[in-house]
This record gives C-alpha cells, structure tokens and sequence, in this order.
C-alpha cells in the first residue's frame, strides 16, 4: 500500500491536458466517513429552527460568492463554458438557494395538518391527530458535467435537500474538480459560520464509478439526486433498488425535447422560427439536458423556408468546446450514427473546430423511417437534432405516441393553431414534465411553478422536480403524531400556534 | 384447450369447505383487456370534471350501500370476521369514499401554481410558468385479505387513485371473491350511472400469482397500491423495478409496531396497561397491520403487574377464526419458531379453538437476546407479540436503532416520563409513520392527517400513506405550462379563474 494517498487532476476541456492542483481520490473508507459524519449530522441538522437554516442556505449563497472571480476561472478552465454562461450560472445557484431559504422560512413545505379530537363521535371518539414532513435523512449528490455551478456542488438537488433538513454528501464530478472543491469549500465555510455539525455537507472526490456505487449503497444514505446519462442514472437507480433497504433515486437522465412546428405558425414565420431553433440549439455546445433534439412538422407550407434558414443557421454556427474529450467523441459518434441510419438526409453541419470541439449537426428523416427505427429517438448529447416530417396530424400523433417519457414539449404555434394544440395537449401532458408554447426548451427558470422532471427515461421518478420550489419534495415524507401531549408536539403543530405563518389544513380547511 | 374456462370459489374460512358460486380464473388475455380498456378510459377520465368525479366516488358509496347484507353475509363467510367488524368497515369505505369526493372537490390536490411573466426582467425576461398535478395513469391495485372492505376492491388505493383522476384494475383477493365481485359491480354500476367509459375500473380475478404479475408488468400501467405480506410485496416491487419503464409500487408490507411502555406510566397504572393492550393484540384476530406485536419496557416497578395482567387476559382470550386456513397455519409456526428461540420465554396462550383459529400468545424475552436474534423482529401477522425487557435507557435506545421501518411507535406515558419520551422522539419519527401517546395503533382513523405508512419494510416507499386523504398525492405528477394561451390552460389555472375553490400559490404566495 502507498502511504501517499492517490491524486487526479482536472482536464483542460480544450485542450484535454492536465490542470490546476491534484485532488484526492477518496475510496469507500473516505465514502463511509463522510456518510457517517452525515448520519451523525442529521439529528441536529434536521432539528434547526425554520430561521437557522435558511440563513445557512443564504450564507452558503454569500460564501459562494466570495470566492470571486477564481471559481468562474477555474469553471471557464474545467469546462470549456464561456465567461457570461458561468457568470450566469452562478447568479442562478446563488438565486436558487435564496429561494429555498425563502421556501423554508415559510413553511409551506411542511404541509402540516391537523383534525382535532372529536371525543364524542359515535361509535367511536377521534383522537387528535397532526402531520407534518420529515426530512428522509442523508442526500448523496452526483455533481453533474453540463452546469458545474447550477446543477452541482451546490445545485438544484443540494439546495433542495439541505432546505428539507437532509445532510447532503456530494459525489464531485470528475470533470471540474477545482469548480467542485471552491464551491465545496464554501458550503463548509457556511456550515462552520452557521455553528453546524461538520458532516451537514461532505464531499468526496474521484474520477471512478466505483466512488457513487460505495456512496449509493451506504446504508446511511436515503435518497440520491443524479442528473446525467441514461446510462449513468440506470446503473445508480439499480444499486439502490438492490440495497437491503431500497432508497428513492431522482436521476434526471435523458431527453430529446420534442419541438411541434404547427402548420400555421410554420406557414407564417418558417425562418424566423429555423433561425431561433438554432440559437437554442447550439447553446452551450447542445449540453443542455433540455436541448431540442427532435423537431416534429407536419409537411406543408413554410416546412422548405424553415429547414433553409435553420441550414444557414447551422452551417454558421461556429465550432463550440464540449465539456470533457469524451463528451466530445461520445457527440461525434452519435451524429454519426444517427447519420449512417437508412432514411437519415444530413440537412447541415456546422464549422469544423479543434479535437475537442462539436460541430452543430442538422439531420432529417420522415415519420415512417422514425417510428420503424427506435434508434433514432435517442439522446444525442450535444447540438444535432432531428427534423421528423409527418405526412398528416395522424402520423404526428403515432410518432409522438411512441416517444419516451420527455423533460420538455414545446408547441410553436398561431391562433389557427388552437384547436389542433387541444387535441394534441392530453398526449404532451402524458409524455413531458414541461409544455411550453412559442420559445425554446433550453431556458429553465427557477421559480415555484418549474417541472423540470418528467416520465421515465427523462428522469427515475416522474413524481419530482429538480429544479424550482417544488423539488424540497422529494426529500421529506410524512410523520402523524396522534394525542400527543402538547409539549411533545413540534411547536408550529401546537394549539396555540398560528404556525409561524405556514398555511396549516385544520378539519380539513386551509389556514393562513 | 377447454372451451369452458376455468373458475375457482371461496373457501369459508371457519371450515376451509368451498363456498358460494364459481368466480373466472382470468388469465394473462383477461389482464391485458383490462388494462387497454384502462388505458383507453384514461385520457377520458382524467379530463371529467372535478365535480364529476366526485360524484361518481359518492355514487360508488351509495352503490356498496345498496348491496345491502348480501354484502355483509359474503364477507363474514369468507373472511370469517365477526358481523360488528365488516359492518363497521362497509362504513368506513363509504366515508372513504365520500372523504375523497370531498377532497377532490375542493381541489388543494392540484398544487396549482402560477408564476407571472416579468417582462423588463434583466438579463432575461421570465416567461408565464404555471403548474398542476396530473394523474400517472392507470394504477393496479391488489385486494388486501385481512380488511375485505377497507383495503380491498374499494378500499383506500381504489378510492385514492380515482380521485386521483386514474383509471384502476383491481387483482381481487382470492381470500374473499364473493365480496370482491359484489363490490366490483358496484362499482361497475356507478361508472356505467356516470357515464364514464367501462375501463375506469377492472376487475380480474383468480387464485394465482401470475395474474398479479401480469398486471404489474403490463406496459399500460403507471402505479401498484398493494397491501399485504412482506414477501408478495416485494416481489411487486421487483417486478415493476425491472419493467422496462419502471413505475412506483406502494406496498405496505410488514410492521411489528412497538409499543414503548414508559417507567412511570408502567409504575402507575401496569394492570390496566396490560389488559388494554391485549384488547389490541387481539382484536380481529390480530390480523391488522398495527397490530403491536412488541412490547418494550425498562425493567422497573409494575412490569411484573403489567405481564401478570396481559398474561390473565391472553389466557383468557377466545381462539379467533383467521382469515384464510393458510393464513392461521403460518401463525402457528410463527409463533412455534419465535417460542423455540433461545431466551424467549411464553408467558401465556390463549384458549385453544378448531384448526381454523389462532390462539394469542405472549412471550417474553431481553434486550441482549432481541439485538443477537433478528428473526424476533419480524412480523408474525395474527395475534402474537413479544415483551422485551431493556435493563435502562441506552438499551432501550439500542433496540429501537435495530428496529426496521415501522408503520406505528406508541408511547405509555405519564407527565414524569415526559422528558425521557422528548429523548426518544426524533429516533421514532425516523423509524415509523405515525407516533401515538397512550392509546393503541389498532384503529387508524380516515382522516387529513393520518399517516398509514412509514420507512421500509412498513412499506416500499415512506413518501406515501395508504389511509387518509394525503393518500391521493402517490397518484399524481407535475406538469408545468409555459407561455401556454389561455384557451390551451386548465381552466384553474386562467389568469380569470379564482381556482374553483382550490388554493393557489401565486408568485410564491398562497391566495384562497
């Protein structure tokens, strides 16, 4: 055995070369000692006041931005992403984990209820009963490539798991380390100003599958949160169901995105629309997991005039770095894939680039050749995407009837369009977590009413969010206290509580 | 092949004799009608409104009244529970029933959610971004023997996911066909009354397990709500995991449901407690999920009266029919495989009855030999239970760390025992779904706050409750609409609308 203990480093993503300092390759004693920490963590942690902890969130937001422009430069190296996009990502985490602060000071994530004793019901009395949410202990983060601010270290799940009083451990994501490790730094700074115990967040690091498979079947562990590859998020998914005591898994895994261009809006505005299409698609190189990988149009009028412009577009798109080498070759090997299928026309392709950089790809094939070869509706992660052209809404409907379970739907559409949208929209409600109108898949805000989620394989369980409010559900569950003596009772479930300003259902009316 | 097919009957549970009329033995074709005929309801029911809806949970209420005693007289033969207990549970399905209508209409379940546009937002505008809960779909859902009308074909899952919006295909116990067929038409009658497509509701029914597993894995089904054993579960939960869309499963499985008795509430009143605990233990033959099958107390004054009482009293319990012959005969060698661990000790049986019925049984053991023998923590389902004596507090504490998942903890407690139960508090909320303080987990009211759930083995999946109205949200997912024009919006979610009634949270604050 080494007495030194084994290093990797980061890769430059343009240049595939080694950078920044050696961090360590944690194995699973460091895995158990962070979980251990956590569980050791989680009775104080889960028992701070409303006020303590989302002062800690705020602080982890201040923490964050005090390490100034090295953590952006450091993104910027790691990742390949411009300046303005981890600028603008940083604002987001920073935001986000405001908002949760704002969400857990007012409680309604709690969903306390209570039915009051009713003693002389007949034939028997009601006892009191009260409820509220729990956190389910322990949250292992995977960290995830395409946002190594807004989707990591201190991302969408650790935001959110932290809010629901869960310690969180996060798996750092081997391809930005020194992004991870400033960011990390910073959550341990907050939880040491905020009088925390240390294992409220750990972080282990290591550029092996073998680092998530000893933290996922940590027995302390109680749910993950996982945004990646399809393959990656199965392979997770699997070890916690095969655990003694199986966890829940919120991977957030695959997506194509489909965009509808409805005849009418293709008929008014066919380049604009193939002009805007391409913005969103080469957006950060494609990497987004709501990149519209898939166009759905019904032949007619303005279909010719949109694929022109959106050739143009492409053929312009200049050459963009992709976050890791093999992310890059992983892209090339898809296009060329979907372009080596029977039936699959290449549209356009754009500027050629360094090794290390994607070429925007414009691919078109008809519904008949799509529905007979399932291969073409998979991920291809990066900017290509497939134009399906379908001979009558019939035809549309098949090919969207057959599609997986989607993160995004979106509808490009004019008010002739109307009556065909209402048709459609029962379907794009049962395919897709999100159903958007006229604009573009690739922006995801973080507010209370965002899904970004979706049925099995956009994520594990369709049930959850990873981004916006609402995604502090997916770490609680339920507690009823029947008769318990006031003191026993937490205080916002008590009687003489108005409960801190959280809306409380009592008989079954909802109080403010 | 035989053109007639095959069926199967009862069997009464006093006799183990076949009775009442033959019932089809379904096969994997019967399975796959249902559920199309499920999935083609589906986009139907889910779009009726939420008045509709509500009056066909009420007409299935009004439906199973109509049946009349027939009903009453099929369950007591096949189940062999007493008439006081099935009458009482017809009652409580039909205000199950109505408590969902109630539920449904009032429309908190939705979640509705609405983020405006901000339009001059810097950098980037936000889009309008509006959310609600829709139904996952088709839900399979498995009859439960020990509460034929409770948790069966109308039960809390049935009740549950209708209110929900989705379709169900109930697999009817084998235990009790009779009872499972006439509530079947009734519910078949109030779907056909509403004018609701025929697959709203299936029914399939037989006596083998291939039929469930048919059901589970049929690609049109969303959910399973299961209540029943631990191995039956779980082999549910595999199936639906290795489905190539893998869909939640929420079995409620297996719970001892401890009892804590407190030093000074056992010092004060240890008879009484003994009596009144054994009333629980047996109750319906110990056949319910919370039946308290362990009993922990630090040993200390009126231990000794508490078992000399319950000891008296299971000596003096009637032998009980149980629900099925099988059922009673792995009681017996539940008990006889408990009785012949090192260190347990009977403290009493019950009076002796036919071959069909259970005798209670008390037995008694130490904390050492409980924490070295794990088999003494799992579920002997009937009316058994294990007293285990702790030396103080830190063994106490040790035992209920052991303790798996629970459905229910209870405390004995008095004023001075206060600050001992604070203590244990947190260690019980992360162990069981519900905490009660001096009364019996045998009754679990259908109510807003209950919680008929808890961590794993209780069930597979602590997010959830089987009782109570929150027992709805296992049903329904999130999607969210952005920049969608008002014709394409829900109408509870119309800038116009004040929501029918259902809260919104509107900009992150909650508007009635």
């Amino acid at each position: 055995m080494s007495l030194k203990p084994a290093t990797f480093r980061a890769m430059a993503a343009a240049t595939g070369e080694p950078v920044g300092p050696a961090f360590p390759v944690h194995g699973p004693a460091d895995v158990a000692a962070a979980c251990a920490a956590a569980a050791e963590a989680f009775p104080v942690y889960r028992a701070t006041s409303l006020a303590a902890r989302a002062t800690f969130l705020e602080t982890i937001a201040d923490e964050i931005l005090g390490i100034g422009d090295a953590l952006i430069e450091a993104a910027m190296t790691e990742s390949g992403l411009p300046r303005a996009r981890l600028e603008g990502e940083r604002g987001r985490t920073v935001s986000q984990l405001r908002l949760f602060a704002d969400v857990v000071r007012k409680g309604a994530w709690q969903q306390l209820r209570i039915d009051s004793a009713l003693p002389d019901r007949q034939p028997l009395p009601r006892p009191d009963l009260r409820m509220r949410m729990v956190p389910l202990g322990p949250v292992a983060v995977f960290g995830a490539s395409n946002f190594p601010l807004a989707f990591s270290t201190a991302g969408g799940d650790t935001a959110s798991a932290l809010a629901a009083g869960c310690p969180v451990v996060v798996k750092g994501h081997p391809a930005h380390p020194q992004t991870g490790d400033l960011v990390a730094g910073a959550i341990a700074r907050a939880v040491a100003a905020c009088g925390l115990p240390a294992g409220t967040f750990g972080h282990v690091t290591g550029p092996d599958h073998a680092l998530g498979e000893a933290l996922v079947t940590d027995p302390r562990i109680a749910a993950v949160g996982f945004t990646g590859s399809r393959g990656g998020g199965l392979a997770l998914l699997h070890l916690a169901q095969a655990r003694p005591v199986p966890i829940p898994v919120y991977a957030e895994m695959s997506s194509i995105n489909p965009v509808l261009l409805l005849p009418e809006a293709l008929k008014a505005r066919g380049p604009e629309l193939g002009t805007a299409f391409v913005g969103s698609l080469t957006m950060g190189a494609g990497q987004f997991c709501t990149n519209p990988g898939l166009v759905l149009a019904i032949a007619g009028d303005g279909l010719d005039a949109f694929l022109e412009a959106a050739a143009d577009a492409v053929a312009a798109a200049p050459a963009q770095t992709m976050l890791t080498p093999g992310i890059c070759r992983a892209y090339a090997g898809g296009v060329a894939a979907l372009e080596s299928l029977p039936d699959v026309e290449v549209v356009a392709r754009g500027a050629p680039g360094t090794p290390a950089q994607g070429m925007a790809a414009l691919l078109r094939t008809d519904a008949s050749a799509f529905l007979a070869q399932p291969a073409m509706g998979h991920e291809v992660f990066g900017a290509s995407s497939l134009v399906v052209v379908c001979a009558d809404e019939a035809e549309l409907r098949r090919v969207l009837s057959g599609l997986e379970g989607q993160l995004t739907a979106t509808l490009h559409m004019d008010q002739g369009d109307l009556a065909l949208a209402q048709r459609l929209l029962p379907l794009l409600e049962d395919k897709a977590g999100r159903i958007l109108a006229n604009g573009w898949p690739t922006g995801v805000e973080v507010c209370h009413a965002m899904v970004h989620g979706g049925p099995f394989p956009a994520t594990s369980d369709a049930r959850g969010t990873s981004v916006g409010s609402l995604a502090i559900d997916r770490f609680l569950r339920p507690v009823c206290y029947q008769n318990l003596a006031a003191e026993l009772l937490p205080p916002v479930l008590r009687d003489e509580s108005s409960g801190d300003g959280a809306p409380r259902l009592i008989d079954g009316s909802l109080t403010l």
